[in-house]
């Protein structure tokens, strides 16, 4: 039984390994094998033990900081990677800085470091580390998408892969297992962005909230390892706490080509198994679909918006990295021009990625088709480079378009396939690549892609060994700050309400990516200079007034991006609670982390009755949480109250109280929970 | 007689054709060919028929709101080319709209467009458009690199070239020409790059104010169009006028490369022309070199370094920009790795050199090696992006390292041959190329460059017929401002002297590129907060607070790029006066055609006397500077009195008079001067 492998690749000590009833999911085999904590039922807090993590730049460089803070000697997981591949721009020195710092504490560390250029986290882990059956925790919100592998993946705060670096177990409130069975074969220029576009049609961006998706079925057989990529990086737009396919030939021809067939474990579910909830999509009705801005759950038929002009066309990106991906654009712009209305922009995924492109002969058709090739990296995706004008439509094979996402505050970016972003490059128009194929008689491109691919591993730097590790200097420029101290929460509070917000808001609204501010990620007190930007630019004047605050949204507040800087920067200039409808899963897990009460309303009507500068006050609020999820805020200015709910487990509540995880205990560093 | 073929090409209606004496140099032969007012003896004001323009998008947004205000109807140039290569990094929505009015200006005025990835200026005009014998003005001070084949190519500011579009000639102070000689082959490993420091290391930066210079001699005939693009471009570094190569076998073989053979046109200097000045350089002596931070004129040996630990290599820029210059690199690292410690950053000069290196396998090479491959365009050069950590060294192609022009403002950078940028690559140190070879037994690459280039004209829009043209719309995003109303000089000066400055201070220090600034160039009242941002921070607000004010400075100042935005966002502030021991030619022009009065100081020591707040006064300016050139400045507050000299031609003292060269005639745009 594939369990039985699975724990022989990491047992965990003080694990007790719990009967599993037959015809498990493939999901639940994942979580047994590595549960090391809690009872594996929906609802109920799980302890799961870690086997590899990723770090990204703009959230890596306070993941350093916290194994800093923790005293950490050496990383205990198999393989912790520290990439960099968001903040590549370098407009001035800060971002090179932060190379810099994280190139030297993956040094200190004992993790890999992944030079700038080297490529998206997510491809690269993939190619070069991805084992099925193996867990991972990764501070970016895509990491999911190694579940392309058969591993279980899950995107976190910062704060815990730390822990997880420093062997502690991650701690989650089991999700249900979500079914999905694809039958049938896509058609003819429908690719893989259009299935979870599909998805994302049907279930929107919170259709998956505390659920994990579970792909089987027969439809599997014509998907590769990358499709599949694709589709379980973007069940982040879903909401899903990640998603999980079978290690099966697919995956074992994708281990082949990158020379890791040793790593191959076939992994599935068993026959019959049980799912909490289940879907099916027959592939073969799909067509090429396409999200409106400024969400991905816009979704629409191409064909229902052809016909709109386009500046800009951007092929790249976690959500569709695969060579593939940019095979398939270059096939069909060979020998044809751009639009002079376009810029064609291609934001190769990484280096190898590249480096075979080229081998094979799709750089030079791309560039001679007038595209702008940039550097291997996530780039346009979270707003560093490439931003458009305001008002002119951009079309990006991209997983997210939340607003202003892009670097343009008034942008319209809309999400879908490289073959539908490949037409709309030749036409300046938005068109189905079917009905360009038709008008030019352009046959479906038969790829051939190289069996092998071109492996090498020159810019991703092996851990020191650990006596030359332990000489490291962390080296820390001027841009690198250090974790602001935690303030416990007041016995009582009393705060009022700086904002009020609608549903969905995101992390990118909370803590923007972008040129402006990323350069900061390592800076807390500069960057909070920016915290709330997407909603209210006075904010951190305002709270720098006000001192202790809460704020209210709507359903599925928190949603997108891991950054945790979004929880410490509002915390930091005095966000004391959050009362939403509800949360986004990392997010939540981020507020608690540092220190920031988030509770739910029972009555999500409760939330049209509080406006700005409402008072609201939970008394002995110590006390109230450890007593009880259920709490009474009493909104002093209009004398009402509200009942709502915290849903965080006892070892949560302490944290909360503590003001954050990462505490002082005995005028040292260590860790609390 | 060559003479004769110049004048065949573009008769100019006005110009009265004086009679040369024999053995002339080929720039007296140019000069002559286009003369149209004006006595070419140095010193003397000359008036030059223009036959093409290159605007570059930095400063091209402004010329294209001067043809704006001009009222112009169409282009009345041979050729206009509106580049956009160095705002590409659109960090946010300001670039996209630029490029976008760019676009709609250079459809509405009949320029061609050059969109943005389609590459730098200067190699991609001399690819597609240079033309032996004609002259070019262009706003950018890199543009002398079309000297290369045999051109008369001269930067200037803005407004000059927007006259040169409407079909004004361009006005100029005749420069000497200095005739530098050169013989012998250069060695393994050395290459044009090493040439142009060569001359820096003997002259400096200063070394080519108001000359010309014409290579010619025996020397020659081992260097390509291409090499000779290195040695032109970097005439700039020298404060060169311009740099004049003839045209003969090697520019012909060029043009036969990129299919217009038939623009060749044979150029050399009579036998035996006489120069005002003579150099000469044995190329067979010259060894690697290098110019340390931060100024290209700081060379030494490359061996006199060697060592020093690198954190970043750049190839690419305008200085060296041919196919040999990144074939040589890829040669040098194919099958190596780039030191783990380095970031390896490439840029692609142009599309077409970019689908070239592509084609003949140096992209593979470069991206087997660890490059980092940007898209083809002007980036780091002017510190939009790759900008390196404070206090880590980077080595680069480029022409020019000004402090803080890299984006850093604390940075460390050094201007090398392509040769010795691959040697630090692959080491992490600065390296002698000899010695990278004696070490590794590296034979000198023998590169089998195509005989054809990749000639691809598709990210190059032609211009649109005249009725076309003339329906189509200026698009004017948000951050498109319009060209402040020129205020004319008051009748008397009274003025504070708001900074003191030394020699060289350059206008990256004056109004600096870089990602910040660099998104405002098209916004004058935004832009203008920048303003000697590398000088002194606070001078805006000082300058808002004091109205009409003084600066005082001391050689060559204003030395490098174009912008005429420094002498426009000064003027806006109120910047009145600028008293210098020497300027350089470009900011002295942008000076006078934006209504800010320059002034020499007779007695260079007189700079020293004067300090910061100090009162200074010329009472009854107009009558002053009109009767002589000689002024008498009084400085009210130390009770002294200096002597001082405007080197203005009577049509520039009524331009400067009149608060600047556009002005409003009979409530319509119009021209003054």
């Amino acid at each position: 039984m594939a369990i039985k492998q699975i724990r022989a690749c990491r047992p965990w000590p003080d694990a007790e390994v719990e009967e599993r009833e037959m015809s498990a999911s493939l999901t639940r085999k994942l979580i047994d094998g590595h549960l090391v904590g809690g009872e594996a039922a929906p609802g109920e807090e799980i302890a799961l033990a870690i086997d590899q993590t990723l770090t990204q730049d703009a959230t890596g460089t306070l993941v350093m900081q916290e194994l800093e803070a923790m005293g950490l000697d050496r990383a205990r997981t198999e393989v912790s990677v520290q990439y960099v591949d968001h903040n590549l721009l370098q407009a001035d020195e800060r971002n090179a800085e932060d190379h810099a710092f994280l190139r030297s504490a993956a040094r200190r560390y004992g993790l890999w470091f992944s030079k700038p250029g080297n490529g998206v986290s997510h491809p690269t882990h993939m190619q070069r580390f991805g084992v099925p059956g193996k867990t991972m925790v990764g501070s970016d919100s895509h990491t999911c998408a190694a579940g392309s592998l058969g591993m279980l993946a899950i995107g976190v705060g910062g704060l815990e892969v730390a822990m997880a670096i420093a062997g502690e177990p991650l701690y989650l409130r089991m999700p249900e297992i979500w079914g999905v069975k694809l039958t049938g074969r896509l058609p003819d220029w429908v690719s893989a962005k259009d299935v979870i576009l599909e998805m994302l049609r049907r279930h929107g961006v919170k259709g998956a909230t505390n659920r994990i998706i579970e792909y089987h079925g027969p439809g599997l057989t014509g998907l590769s390892a990358m499709d599949r990529h694709v589709i379980a990086n973007m069940g982040a737009e879903l909401g899903a706490t990640t998603t999980v396919f079978p290690a099966d030939d697919a995956v074992s021809e994708f281990l082949r080509a990158e020379g890791r067939e040793d790593d191959f474990v076939e992994l599935a579910a068993d026959p019959g198994a049980g799912y909490d909830l289940t879907d099916e999509i027959d592939l073969s009705t799909l067509e090429p679909l396409i999200a409106r801005p400024s969400s991905p759950g816009n979704v629409v038929p191409v064909r229902e918006v052809a016909g709109e002009p386009v500046s800009q066309v951007v092929v790249g990106s976690s959500a569709n990295p695969g060579l593939r991906d940019f095979a398939m654009v270059a096939a069909m712009v060979n020998g044809r021009q751009a639009s002079d209305a376009v810029s064609f922009d291609v934001n190769p995924s990484s280096r190898e990625i590249f480096e075979d492109l080229t081998r094979m002969g799709a750089t030079f058709e791309l560039i001679a088709a007038g595209a702008r090739i940039h550097q291997a990296g996530c780039m346009g995706c979270i707003g560093m480079g490439q931003a458009p004008a305001v008002g002119h439509n951009s079309l990006r094979t991209f997983p997210r378009n939340f607003p202003g996402r892009s670097g343009t505050k008034e942008d319209r970016v809309w999400l879908c396939s490289p073959e539908t972003a490949a037409a709309a490059a030749l036409t300046g128009v938005i068109t189905d690549p079917r009905d360009l194929a038709a008008k030019l008689d352009m046959a479906p491109p038969a790829l051939k892609l190289p069996e092998k691919a071109s492996i090498n591993t020159s810019m991703l730097v092996a851990p020191l060994p650990g006596a030359q590790a332990r000489r490291e200097k962390l080296e820390r420029g001027p841009n690198i700050s250090r974790l602001p101290d935690p303030e416990p929460l007041p016995e009582s509070l009393r705060v009022p309400v700086l904002l009020k917000m609608g549903d969905d808001v995101s992390t990118d609204e909370i803590s923007p990516a972008g040129a402006r501010a990323l350069p900061y990620r390592s800076n807390i007190p500069e960057l909070a200079e920016f915290t709330f930007a997407g909603v209210d630019e006075a904010y951190p004047a305002k709270a720098r007034d006000t001192g202790p605050h809460a704020v209210v949204a709507g359903d599925n507040y928190g949603q997108g991006s891991s950054r945790e800087h979004a929880a410490i920067t509002a915390r930091y200039l005095g966000l004391a609670v959050v009362i939403a409808r509800s949360f986004a899963r990392i997010h939540w897990q981020n507020l608690a982390n540092f220190g920031v009460l988030a509770l739910e309303f029972t009555d999500g009507g409760d939330l049209d009755d509080i406006d700005l500068g409402d008072e609201l006050e939970i008394d002995d609020v110590g006390a109230v949480v450890r007593r009880s999820a259920e709490v009474t805020v009493r909104n002093a200015t209009k004398g009402r109250e509200y009942q709502v709910r915290h849903r965080l487990s006892p070892r949560q509540v302490e944290a909360v109280l503590a003001g954050g995880r990462i505490v002082t205990l005995d005028g040292r560093p260590g860790l609390a929970g």
